[in-house]
């Protein structure tokens, strides 16, 4: 790469937004492809919740990461008002603009999957208005939904079953429609960000009598790996942000 | 592991059967995990469609096999009658049930992740009843749906939006009301297993206006990918099984 870089026909080349996923949390589920983004990117950069925060998705990689080449915090406040957010991603696109003018491949750091409920989905959207010029890439990556099934021993989908995945933290919007619907037609249900709502989840599965199918598990494939099939007990309690609930029919 | 094996007290331990998803095509994209797992167990298997047929998994890691280590295939006849299938899969699961007896660990290999549409789920469910002492672990890998997203460039899910996985080919059964309804109701939609209805699939899109917003992926990260963003084209096309269709809002 550096060897591209020295040679003065494509010293004006734009570098690759690459957004990795590096998997739901146990450093084994990383792709190889994003082992190798991470070994031999000029820059990583990594988002936070607040300047100074951890975060996870660095956490994830933290063994695999060179001491000698700091990944770059970019802080993603996500409880901001939309024009605050939008403001944000921008300025976080034109820090990391900034590099790929100067030629260097970047890799972005998000846990999971970079497409599903990603911070990586916004940036690059930023991407492409404050660098139109840029490629961007996605590195696919095993999502949390899919450890945790493998860790609570279930499957997901098999023959003509059908997976819902959806958010719970939305569900004071539409009175809890979405959530009901999505377990009364499928045969297995994900709920991402369950914590802000978890009181209104455990209430709409005991009305459906499904709460004996519901597992919680937070930070899945981490050393504070939690798994709870008692879900009601969960009730007033204060969740990670990385909590996730399956229901199987 | 040969050194343990070796060892008196252990020689009746019963090996673990491990479910390895190699991802969806693109062998960069397997797990470290997985990797090592191909790397090192003394067996490995891997389905075919009938005895010498390729297969399709296998074909993911081949780069990543020992010569001197050939793969076993197990046949898994798809088109069957229910109990000729239930007589394979506890057919398949006793041969690799004597490996687990001789304390020999095994890895099953399957396209995308075990635990989504995946023969390792019948296998898994059968081994429970050929040898339930065995203990069974699924890998998970990254799925087809989720490489398709990024090759195609669209996010899959964002903030409050909601995503349906399903298999198309059941749509007989019901009139494609399944289809319809998570058409009518989800920001994105998956459709696997969408080639033997694929005709069925465009008269549904064409009747909502959303033949626009779907493209079809078939063997997505594979030499012999296949994208196409004009899906009316496909009527009447022979697709290959390892097609899948995203259709965003």
């Amino acid at each position: 790469m550096s060897d591209r870089r020295t040679t003065d026909n494509v010293s004006n080349r734009i570098g690759t937004f690459y957004g990795i996923g590096v998997g739901p949390g146990d450093p084994e589920l990383l792709t190889l492809k994003a082992y190798r983004l991470i070994r031999t990117l000029p820059r990583l950069y990594a988002p936070v919740s607040r300047p100074g925060a951890p975060s996870y998705a660095r956490s994830i990689v933290a063994e695999y990461l060179d001491p000698g080449r700091p990944v770059v915090e970019l802080p993603f406040a996500m409880r901001a008002a939309p024009e605050e957010m939008a403001a944000q991603w921008r300025a976080n696109a034109e820090v990391i603009a900034e590099d790929l003018r100067h030629g260097r491949d970047v890799g972005f750091l998000t846990e999971g999957d970079p497409l599903l409920y990603s911070t990586f989905i916004h940036l690059a959207s930023a991407m492409k208005e404050v660098c139109p010029e840029a490629s961007v890439v996605a590195v696919p990556g095993v999502s949390s939904f899919q450890a945790v099934a493998a860790a609570i021993g279930i499957p997901l989908v098999d023959r003509d079953e059908r997976l819902a995945i959806l958010p719970a933290s939305y569900e004071e919007l539409d009175g809890g429609v979405r959530v009901r619907e999505a377990l009364e037609r499928f045969d297995t249900v994900v709920l991402f960000k369950v914590a802000s709502a978890i009181d209104r989840v455990i209430d709409l599965l005991e009305e459906l009598g499904r709460t004996d199918r519901a597992v919680l598990v937070t930070r899945c494939g981490r050393p504070d790996e939690q798994i709870v099939r008692d879900v009601r007990s969960l009730r007033g309690r204060k969740l990670d942000y990385f909590s996730l609930m399956i229901i199987r029919r």
